[in-house]
């Protein structure tokens, strides 16, 4: 039986053994620089290419809408800079949600702060979902950006983005979705969707770290964040990180072969997980649940305990999860997800996040779900010899 | 012998097989999230950690002023446009030089165009070296940066940095080192120096594409180019790339051991080079020469030759060398480098430039140069004939 349950995949999850293979000659013989002339340069410049088919094939793109860039959180950072301060240097209006990614927020806030901007968060309802009707209500003569994300990282839920898109479209504003969380699960048509720009990041989904991509369907829309040489049709300068790219390609590939059984991976390895809490565990309860819920993240709250010691504890057992967003735990305060969602600080205080990946398997989840009964009941347990 | 030169080092170089070793567990097994509170993401931390002590001590800084990046050109736009812009977000003034990477050049521009800067481009004299009492002169009351690069990419000319940072200092103005070409060629102390802020790319010496870091002494000076979830102490926000900084770490501390012998290395290479065609070859000079070239960067017109033409017949021959700057080589035009040594477009049009790396092999250089004199003989031979 397996020992080991590493169940935090939405912070990030191991790069697949292929994605590593394919990087291998490009940390090895095939270095040259993509701008040069000689075939050294130009083996890397075609690798580049195939990773950018490989990429904008998963999302139904055109290569050339590709940008690739160093990861989500500055595929998000050139399009809410990008292209707001060139739409609106200043006073603009962003729509957006109270439970984005910090990439997001915190480039609003920005805005908001050195260029007058104003910022929209719409609220959530129960279902961790916003509703359609306020966000049409707020759109004024000076919304320049509806940014709605794609999947939350820390509830799994699915904004309807098919809606947002339509919506978008007829008021003639440009749609931003931080699909982070969601490229590499779920299908995701740009163009039927009506995105007009979306971030993604290679490491959600099997492939490495501090490479990532922005679809931009008008590149002619941003101003460049990374000034320099001109790759990247002079929209991102800097010498390409080849193999990161390679393995974005790779990673985007294995994504498309997936899809097929992924969600009811997802959707099995929940129901094992969920079961064994019902049989053998009271008092918990799932944060969100329900329809708009994507299977693979559980946001669960556990009566009369701290997520941190439970955290804590889960990890002296080789079990990883995560309490609120690993991207914030470096400054470590309340999930501002779940105080959107309406939970109390109570509960806040006294929920995980559980996120399945592509590679996980029955055994970890088996393991993790048996781990965390035991560890639970230990806890409360203590708690009641303490009074 | 060999048949395969590699001499554009300036534009990349091959990784070190040493950092590839150091980085193959964080793209295997130790892939955590370093925000993670889990061993596995404790893990990743602590290799950073490890790897900013070995960059900080290349350069002689405290730990806690590297901010990693995704490589020079993020290093060069996160500090022009987050320093500038913070110190004064309309009209400012910047003095640099005609001969920076276009990096500093376009990030200047930008500013220019959309920030009412002005941007003072200091020339270089013969040697290819800008004239201090120049840059005094054109010190205003509104001067918010001095950049100046370490080494010239082009030329491998070396500016007088230690006096630029003594003027800095004098009149209180933030000094900004681009010294991607310097770093892990020649020893770097940035307080001894009167450094405010240095870019350096792991690639340039070693380690891998895709990451870099920039050195900046007073952290609060700066405004973020990437938002989001606040590592690097909020200057740099994204998911780290754990086994590029890892790469960097290993490149930097394998740079410092190396110091003693490198720079000897590439006289004798140099040497070697230089007395073959002296030997064997009319009609060619050295761009530039003398006191101020780093020995491993070689600038070279021939008489009656198309560089293009040139570096052609040597890639069939496995030479690889470059015509201009290999970073601006997806948008070709006359470099601005060789134009600001005041040399003739004919000239220009003739010069290739040569780069050794830490790697590179006296029997490379040997077969370069036979294969290079070789070449032209034969396209001058050609060019007869067609006349």
């Amino acid at each position: 039986m397996c020992r080991v349950a590493y169940l935090d995949n939405n912070a990030t999850t191991p790069m697949h053994e292929k994605v590593l293979l394919k990087m291998l000659p490009f940390l090895k013989d095939s270095y040259g620089n993509p701008s040069a002339l000689y075939d050294l340069g130009k083996q890397a410049n075609l690798a580049i290419q195939a990773a950018r088919k490989e990429v904008a094939s998963l999302i139904n793109s055109k290569d050339n809408k590709i940008i690739f860039t160093s990861g989500g959180s500055e595929a998000n950072s050139t399009i809410i800079m990008g292209y707001c301060l060139r739409k609106a240097p200043k006073a603009g209006h962003i729509i957006t949600t109270s439970i984005e990614h910090p990439a997001i927020l915190k480039a609003c806030e920005f805005l908001e702060k050195e260029h007058d901007y104003s910022i929209t968060y719409l609220p959530i309802n129960s279902d961790g979902i916003i509703e359609l009707n306020q966000l049409e209500n707020e759109i004024r003569n000076n919304t320049v950006m509806i940014s709605i994300m794609m999947i939350n990282n820390e509830l799994g839920t699915i904004q309807p983005i098919r809606s947002v898109g339509e919506i978008s479209k007829r008021n003639g504003i440009h749609f931003h979705c931080d699909a982070v969380q969601a490229v590499g699960k779920v299908g995701i048509d740009v163009e039927e969707l009506k995105i007009d720009s979306l971030s993604l990041s290679a490491h959600k989904f099997g492939g490495p770290k501090g490479i990532g991509a922005l679809y931009l369907f008008n590149k002619s829309d941003i101003m460049p964040l990374i000034h320099g040489g001109g790759q990247e049709e002079g929209l991102r300068s800097g010498t390409e990180n080849v193999a990161g790219i390679v393995g974005l390609g790779e990673a985007a590939k294995l994504a498309k072969e997936r899809y097929e059984f992924l969600k009811e991976h997802f959707v099995q390895l929940r129901k094992l997980f969920l079961s064994k809490l019902e049989e053998q565990l009271d008092g918990w309860e799932l944060n969100v649940g329900g329809e708009f819920v994507y299977p693979s993240t559980l946001n669960i709250a556990f009566d009369d305990i701290r997520a941190e010691a439970l955290a804590t504890m889960l990890n002296f057992y080789n079990v990883s999860i995560s309490i609120g967003s690993a991207c914030s735990s470096s400054s470590p305060k309340q999930s501002h997800v779940l105080t959107a969602l309406g939970l109390s600080n109570e509960k806040i205080r006294s929920s995980v996040r559980i996120s399945f990946g592509y590679q996980t398997e029955e055994s970890e989840v088996l393991y993790a779900a048996e781990t965390l009964i035991h560890t639970v009941m230990q806890l409360r347990q203590l708690s009641i010899q303490k009074v």
